[in-house]
């Protein structure tokens, strides 16, 4: 898997700073752009908003990043999102994918009966694709027969109120691994241009300051324990399950 | 101000959990939707899924209700919300506004000078307003003259998804006043329908445990007052704060 | 393939009218909802509102479906579509597999060398996905080795303004055959119990006039074809084309 | 009214192009990325899907513009966009708004007596406004009183595809001045940095070659005219108006 960041706004925190204050200034947005504002000062307020949830001017920035080798499932997941998010996907009506390209789960390890099954089985699909085309079969019906596992690229670009939502889902370790992985990249690429969001791609127990899955997995305690504990009030929304 | 339910998807409770049973299930939805399962298992387990922050089963069951008499300022904080929703909003440009029909903030008073300067400029705006109609100004450039206080109709449909969030920023007492009772209203009137929906159609820090706002009002302790106290652990993404 | 209608907006010719008139009238939603407005004058008016793009009003009706049987690869195109509509899908990480459900499509004939080929390959993949799971291998792993044909089931909801949409590009001859035949069956449960609909699910050149695509199948001329005979007028935006 | 441009996504039909070429490549979009493709060739893919109407990678290049200066009016039709677009708005509950501004409609004339009663009621609305907030009222209840032409200012971010949507819609002649005078203004800003734009930024009947409005401006031909004259087929959706 490969994550190249392609292109972003520019001076994101600028821009974000700028839509910030027009909300609550008279001055017109051109000239609070035009203000010389020290760094420091514009991400406190950006800080100040993200924590207090006022995530709409975070819309104003978008990354774009190419993405080469995800498993056509971790695409599946992917595109899942769907609103402040951009996708431009291989497609495998129109590319002919002769040769095997596919990503193989850790779990089956470096070798061993299971990864040479597995690679027996992806070295069969492939061999079936290609006999089927080589058969007239056009190639969107021939690639039925490629696995889950088959590689694909895209151009991906999305805005950082969407990025944020996406890694509390995707960086939190319940999340499937790959997609998991997929946002690491994300999240390193742009907090190089972007360092301000660095505390802001986290799984959702980092921001809420407990976890609300099911279990929690130990990073942070479940909002039930905290709640038994008398340390967290009971919401409405959960009391009944405090019994 | 008038709120009236119009029509909704049928059997709320049962979509969402016929949609949910349907990520974990091998059988195909019709079946699961045949199927008759209690009033209370079904709660159960959507109620789950909401405190879990699986939101995305939500967006298949939509309300839409007859909104009339808020004003113009009640509409351009409604619009803002933008995903899961529509608007079909009484045009100022083709419908004529003959007659005098505003909302009055309640904190001007039933009597007094303030309320009476408030009324004396209504009934400038609109006999100006009909002035410049009368002198062959088209309606849609005689209301520039209009005040924001000018009422509207419209009807609204939003899925649960959404108003489940609209409620959390709008039920919240640092919400405008008209807002916050207009989604009071919406909140009373899909409740009657859908009575699971009770104990989620409220203020996000009744969500949260806590208020994450600039400052608490007192329903809930801000999470600042929580850290103090050790009571809440420290998210990374609010880390800095704690000083 | 199998598309069951399991909920719908009621109806839902009066919602888009009462909708629309409200944009239009002094009267609030409520009383107009409560007009008996013989049902032919409801359809005219909706008509003429799609056929001039004002379709936001189509945003308040939506329909919810039971799908079963659909393949990976329809269900990745399915899923490109991405307002207006929710989708809850089969797990694949969640839902073991064991035996094998896929589409066939439809050119590999009903016997004959390529279609023997393409059930052996499934036999295959199944094989291995059960052998990886009965060696401890997490079904979310293991399904790396399923193939796009594999089914899945899903319930999704989608409003008329963007089922009209997805009808214009996916039931044009040039869309893949299965999500094609998804959309005529989608269509045709949508038209049982809105019949006003029947003539809007259309291929987008039955909307035009003209084809839009790099070559017309022949339903209606290409616009490059009517531009060449003088029938219709050049568009700046298609000028440079007419070398 | 000022529009100024502040930030976009740099080289944006080269972004366009890579996303556009991804989807029918073997190869990553990082290393299309990284090719000399002529400005031409890369214009000339891109012309192509948007008059195929593939607009999807039109999603990945957004333009982040300050707008000073337009009426609470044009704001209102403004934000009924809702997907591709972000907008950051002077508050009226924050901001105090002492002094009058406001947008004046020509239509009114440059003296005479229709404006001079539009600028007295102007005085008049701002006059009690103050004697509000000097009473103590809040500026959020003391707005009510203002007018609809009261002037606001905001940060507009918006993507290709939906800037596309709204030239079409706000270019028309039969829109509102203010909110057309804004679109050029727009795309003026965006031509300037993306000139393969000028020719897609028009109104709707400059791209389907006839008017589908009620009736035509006179630019192009109405396509019940073009049908009349047996020029363009008779589209399925609009058969039963050739009466």
């Amino acid at each position: 898997m490969e994550v190249t960041l392609l292109a972003y706004t520019p001076a994101p925190l600028k821009v974000i700073y700028t839509a910030a204050r027009t909300c609550y200034s008279a001055r017109p947005p051109a000239e609070i752009w035009a203000d010389e504002v020290p760094e420091e000062k514009m991400e406190d307020l950006v800080n100040r908003l993200i924590q207090q949830g006022h995530h709409s001017v975070l819309e104003h920035v978008s990354f774009t990043l190419g993405i080469a080798g995800i498993s056509r499932s971790c695409l599946a997941q992917l595109t899942r999102h769907r609103v402040g998010i951009a996708f431009s996907v291989q497609s495998q009506r129109y590319v002919r994918l002769d040769r095997p390209t596919y990503v193989t789960p850790p779990s089956l390890g470096l070798d061993g009966e299971r990864r040479t099954r597995f690679e027996k089985a992806m070295a069969e699909a492939w061999q079936v694709y290609n006999e089927l085309v080589s058969a007239g079969v056009a190639p969107e019906d021939a690639r039925f027969v490629l696995p889950n596992a088959t590689t694909c690229n895209l151009v991906l670009t999305v805005n950082i109120r969407e990025l944020i939502h996406i890694c509390e889902l995707r960086l939190c370790p319940r999340a499937q691994w790959e997609i998991h992985e997929l946002f690491l990249k994300v999240a390193a690429e742009v907090v190089k241009v972007a360092p301000f969001l660095k505390r802001h791609l986290v799984p959702k127990c980092l921001r809420l300051g407990y976890c609300d899955e099911p279990e929690s997995c130990g990073i942070m305690p479940h909002w039930r324990e905290l709640q038994a504990q008398g340390r967290l009030p009971n919401p409405v929304s959960r009391l009944q399950d405090n019994g």
